[in-house]
């Protein structure tokens, strides 16, 4: 039987605040049975002691354990993607699927997967690729999307802390680094190489026994991953335009090749009928936009545009925060909108200092 | 006789690198004798303890000692605004003002002043806003502006941290407050009210005794004011349209009612004649696109348009750092640069969580 | 019947680490039913957006749920305390209270109390101080302690959020201050005093409408007290020597007059039998300490013995985050222990820069 | 003709603060042409964008170039240590050598040297190692001390910014690593094992090309190195005890095995006869003590004596600032000062965790 999509974005006044879950719950607006993922920003730091992911797990594990069947709960993906730099707005995307007897197709599509626990001295190396890139077949498959199909898949990948790498140098396994914070780069661009080798985008001998010998040339288009200490596996989320679908929302994509190129989401966002004549979304545009979600992150030549910038010199605040808030208002300034999910370190995902893009939105006519 | 402004906007590679003004002078683009004002984003947290301000002034006294004449080297507006969160780039502007024989104005006009040392138990008091007041009409009449001409008020003013809180508890006098970063909120919203008092934009019984006590209704629309703890009287550079300047630069202005209000700034931008068919900035535009000033700030209720924004209660990040880099990412959008005058702090400059803008660039008849 | 007060202290290997405490469940060395209070340091920033104390919280409670009676839940103090800078090391202590049919007294006595909800406009003033005042005698009365038999009053209390103050004004109440951070210096500096009032320690005349108005010369000697997004009450823990109470276990306290003044907590120690010749505690001394409890802050007049400190106009760290990772320091070298409950902010705790000091320890004689 | 040493402990008010350096020269108690280096904690983050060195050296170049014969200037060595987390008190240390007619040794001797521009591909690999043992010889020589003599070396050593780090880049040479904050460390851990190569402390063969391949087993003994974005070389100044010097100073030192391992030191005061009967500096030992230097971090462990700390799991503060803070009140403690120079990151400086120690007091019978 045909799917449909359902996303609602709610707003979150603490990491540990369902109270806009459960409303749409009690007001029938929200099915716990149909929940496939749940994606969040919430206002830790986005770095290796963001707890504020961990917080928001927590809280969504005791909201939905009494509303769904034993085992259902293991089978939502929970992706926290910690830093709300400059005016983001903390919030939750529920996305649902559900059965449709009327197919009328293509509409937006949602699959998702899970992969084995890795082990920490996997992470950054082939391993994660390849374990990554199984996932996000599944994760396809389950949705019924083909790899052109496909819009943005999301990844939300493990990190190491002080005590997996010790775990790991007791076995007598090296880690590819005991930096805690560089590992979290290290295994974002190892995900997002295993979702662009699913997709078709990279060539599998691309990938190289280190992620950080792979040249950064090499990127996905489509995903975003993003890091966390509270958990061991990886969840996957792909989203796409299938003809097996229906429903209202649509979703497309772009790729900012830096922080400030927002004319490639300008376009997107005139794709889908947002934008006013300005070329910002405009009042009508806002309302049927439901998520925007993207990935920032400072280019290591330490240049935009040519002009320096101070991101990876500042030793008080992590380059990934400054570029959330700078890709935030970018993107803020094009759709008068804050409640953007802008995620840090984009490693092998989008060109050196850009990221990629995805925006899913109500299509025109279904908007009474 | 009559006079013509120009402006250089050189980059800096680091607080003291004044390699650039160095090369203009070597290539004759540069009269030492005629700067007036020098502006900087410098790239340190531009909160209380910010000492790269301090050691841009260090440089720029010992780069322009050896080139002006005595006592003229005071004379010259050092004006140094610390942080360049998110992708701001650090960079240098220089003003000056150079005998013109052959008027062709109205054009880009600057006068500067400086106020006398403000005793710290001044700070945020009404004193302090008399004292700036008194200083913008002095800069006007340099620069021959009436209130209605002008389109940006400069000002740099001081703050107070512990030796001066301590130096006039000792003599029996309370500061405004003993919170150090908080002495620079207060300053600055003391010198925006001087500055809307001296420009009309205020009636004089809205300032009270305490700058705490005015609302933040009331506030300057063509001003942003920078504190640092490098100066402890106040330095101020007016900007404006004259019929008695000449030269090809044009200012403009425009308030954002918040940090991504960037239809006014469009609007600014287009009626300099800046942007292209798309509302941003083009390839032309920017060639001639000089100066951007902007201040930003993070809302007191902790709401833009409605959504929650984590920048008060971030202990880690001060909020004049996320407002920063979250603004510099709005108009970087914009504009396509990166090198933005963007000051964090806009205590009754622009509506609570907004701020003034002002745009200097060349005529369109005027480039080749 | 008499009670004997127990006290584990546990290893957290993150904020919702409660395998150590499980693990002492099942040796039977912990009884559920048994805990009056659960301190722990968290490694969060201490701060505002400290989410690792709600964290902690929410840990407990899914850890007790299923272990404690319908209600009890409620009555165990759950003090969280974030902030773990320099060496410090998460840790849990557990505080029980069991019943002992052959008294042996005097030995550490334990109560506990908590406030009515505290509105946000109470914060940081008389009301604030009357609430928690009473709420320690009626701890006090719980344990059966005399005000001059009590050693130590810990409290939580709670601080405001953008969206407390927002809630206040809407009702047409101006909190204290709309400034988060300094929020919770108020919030503690008001439940020490209510402590210094409930053990006679200040006269009620000292006490003013806004504790800000309350010189820092009035402090209590033994209270400390850490505010908390997680709670909109305060939650009190006394504990002191009884009579009534028997076991193993004493307890003492010290003033520290700056956050190096280790001789009045070495006296202290050296009392309990805890240090070895050369003044530090020994390998004995240090199995048979069980924990140590301490306030630090920076002073206002910004020096310590005469020498400039710069906490307070470090705007990248907050003062209270150098004030533990100092003080922890210092008592480490003298304690030879990492997991001492250092909290940050000592208000009218203890004197201007200084601070409370609690050590627990098992009696030498009690120590196979 | 013998020499003799000098030490000033002055206070500073800012990193370009000199008064108390020209209070000095105008009381005859420093002549600025015997000046062989100043060491100076500033109160910046110690880090990467840490410009308080920078601006402490123009402030002293300022300062000094009147005083003294061209070309003396260079042979100051001006080593700006960043960082005064908990109650560390900026100071500098001017260090003088003068003629003595009458030598009455042995007592503190002092050398300095500068090693050749570094090209960044080089830092953190075996040139670096092997320019640094030359600077070392070559300090040693001037002050005419043998390795076994030596107490302590202090260097301060480069680190890669983005533009250096493009520099060689461009060249088609690899640095050692690409992140600037990293490589403060690398240029660190080099400098020492240049040191301890220099004084035997360690055999030839256990340099390796890349420094972060030796491991840490390996370490100097007596060596601190401080890195810096303000020098491109190294400043070497090496200190002992030499029978060709005069005067009442001595100086001792002691390894820390962790950072609260202070019965080293305790014991090196002792030697010096510094402390009282209960085992800390007392009044009489704190005003004979003239300079206390000390390394600090944390431990790669993750581990303080079997504890867990969290130092290198804050993404929000350098491990470094915590460590500094932390061996700060550890030696606080002991010393009742607060102007340490605790410098931080002590790689291959003392054990994992621990870090080198030296103390430069006057003797007993030379003070009235």
């Amino acid at each position: 039987m045909p799917r449909r999509a359902e996303v609602l974005r709610l707003p979150m006044a603490a990491p540990d605040d369902v109270a806009s879950l459960a409303a749409a719950v009690a007001a029938g607006r929200l099915d716990p049975g149909a929940v496939v993922a749940v994606f969040a920003k919430t206002e830790g730091n986005g770095c290796v002691n963001d707890f504020t992911r961990a917080l928001g797990v927590h809280a969504l594990r005791a909201f939905f354990a009494p509303l769904v069947p034993e085992g259902a709960l293991a089978r939502i993906a929970m992706v926290m993607s910690g830093g709300t730099e400059g005016g983001l707005s903390p919030h939750w995307l529920v996305l649902s699927a559900v059965e449709e007897p009327h197919g009328t197709g293509p509409a937006l599509a949602i699959g998702q997967a899970r992969t084995p626990v890795l082990a920490p001295e996997d992470l950054g190396r082939r391993a994660q690729v390849e374990s990554v890139a199984a996932g996000v077949r599944a994760a396809m498959a389950q949705a019924g999307l083909r790899p052109g199909e496909v819009a943005y898949v999301q990844v939300k990948c493990p990190l190491l802390t002080s005590a997996r790498i010790a775990e790991a140098l007791a076995r007598g396994r090296e880690p590819a680094t005991r930096d805690t914070l560089r590992s979290m780069g290290l295994s974002r661009g190892a995900s997002a190489l295993g979702a662009a080798l699913a997709l078709g985008e990279i060539a599998p001998e691309v990938v190289r026994e280190a992620v950080a010998d792979v040249g950064l040339a090499h990127y996905a288009r489509r995903c975003g991953a993003s890091a966390g200490v509270e958990l061991a596996d990886h969840e996957i989320v792909v989203m796409g335009m299938s003809p097996g679908w229906s429903g209202p929302l649509a979703i497309d994509h772009a790729v900012m090749r830096d922080g400030i190129d927002v004319a490639p989401v300008a376009a997107c966002l005139a794709r889908l009928g947002l934008t006013g004549p300005g070329g910002l979304v405009d009042e009508a545009g806002r309302r049927r936009l439901v998520a925007v979600l993207a990935k920032a992150e400072a280019s290591g030549d330490g240049l935009v545009r040519g002009l320096r910038h101070t991101m990876l010199t500042d030793s008080d605040i992590s380059a990934t925060r400054h570029a959330r808030g700078f890709v935030a208002g970018a993107l803020g300034a094009l759709t008068g909108r804050t409640d953007l999910f802008v995620s840090g370190g984009a490693e092998h995902q989008g060109p050196d200092g850009g990221g990629p893009v995805a925006v899913i939105a109500e299509r025109a006519g279904d908007v009474p």
